[in-house]
């Protein structure tokens, strides 16, 4: 499958390695691929260069928003939530349309400082205003409730023992999204309903910036246990 | 030890009869003890009437709020989020001064039909506008994030290995607290740190409601894999 991933941070340099290790070809989105490569310094989050990064990286490619989405089969949004929709706006509704978003963003306001706040939550959420601004795309949300190591090796936690939730409106986007997270790995795997239960999963980022902090990790997810 | 347990819903019965269990001399604190004892029906929520449960909870002594807050040692805010001040001041500034209140109360709205919304969240809590309200006391939020049956009996889930969270700002009454939920047979008891941490474990309401509709079941809990 071609898969386009938008954000060349944490989040999408993960998801970008290990759909390409799981055989798919896969295209990090950035606004400017020659500004991305040109950086040598890490970033404001710590990551290394890109370019570093992306020289053990070759099978994964490295292109334009638009592009990307362009000849995509499934676009991962793994922007920042403050930009998400400026990412997905020049990625192009044209090249979205008819398409699966897996939507991993969060909808984080630093602008207070640490911990951020929510711009957006209880009454509508981030996956929601993605699925306005863009009617005619498939936004699924998923795995934007743990660390980005974990989304692609759930192992590395409690051997794996922990859910992942799935929140949309398309029933063959869900199942789409749902395969791709148990061909990653993720055993348990919740499908929580429609995409106002987003609301619910990006509201666990407050209690999951407070667990960072109390346990000195962001290596732990949540589990529902029953 | 001598427990007021404000409210009488079902966490006030489950919370009441398991301090009871345990050997403590706890009292149900309702605004109007003959009223309470003279419903015949069930409650709102399904409750059977209060009096059918306290014919099998003959240990648990019933009062005012003002009368179980004034001998106790220590309080439990087992009220609707959207009373919990009211009824706080009822039980009286001064019969609260000093002592613990353990706040389990969640700040849901159900003005907009279901799932409710909450009416604080993300930059302050219902636990901070306790404490705010009522600075001598001191305000531990624990047990909100679960279903009654299983803040008194965790075993009822996963054979009970599943977490319950501590905010708060007073690290002797948090102690306390602490010990409570240990000897309750809850094990694996995280310390988030401030009261100010309680606007995460309220902001997982919000998905602890999708879960149980997704579920179709009440008894899950949130455990903290790591």
């Amino acid at each position: 499958m071609k898969i386009a991933v938008l954000g060349t941070g944490a989040v999408g340099r993960a998801v970008a390695a290990k759909l390409a290790d799981l055989g798919h070809e896969a295209t990090l989105g950035t606004r400017d691929p020659r500004a991305t490569l040109a950086r040598t310094e890490a970033d404001a989050m710590g990551n290394p260069a890109f370019s570093a990064w992306h020289a053990e990286h070759p099978a994964v490619r490295l292109a334009t928003f638009a592009e990307a989405t362009q000849e995509a089969d499934l676009v991962v949004n793994a922007t920042n939530g403050g930009v998400s929709i400026d990412v997905l706006t020049q990625a192009g509704a044209a090249n979205l349309a008819g398409k699966v978003l897996l939507d991993i963003a969060n909808p984080l306001d630093f602008s207070q400082g640490f911990p951020p706040s929510l711009f957006v939550k209880d009454t509508d959420s981030l996956g929601e205003q993605i699925q306005r601004a863009f009617p005619d795309v498939k936004v699924v949300k998923a795995l934007n409730t743990m660390t980005a190591a974990l989304m692609v090796e759930p192992g590395l936690a409690a051997g794996g023992d922990h859910s992942v939730f799935v929140s949309g409106d398309d029933e063959a986007a869900k199942r789409m999204v749902i395969d791709l997270l148990t061909t990653i790995g993720h055993s348990d795997v919740i499908d929580l309903g429609d995409l106002s239960t987003a609301r619910g999963t990006e509201m666990l980022l407050p209690i999951w910036l407070r667990l960072m902090g109390a346990l000195g990790t962001p290596m732990f997810n949540f589990k529902i246990a029953r």
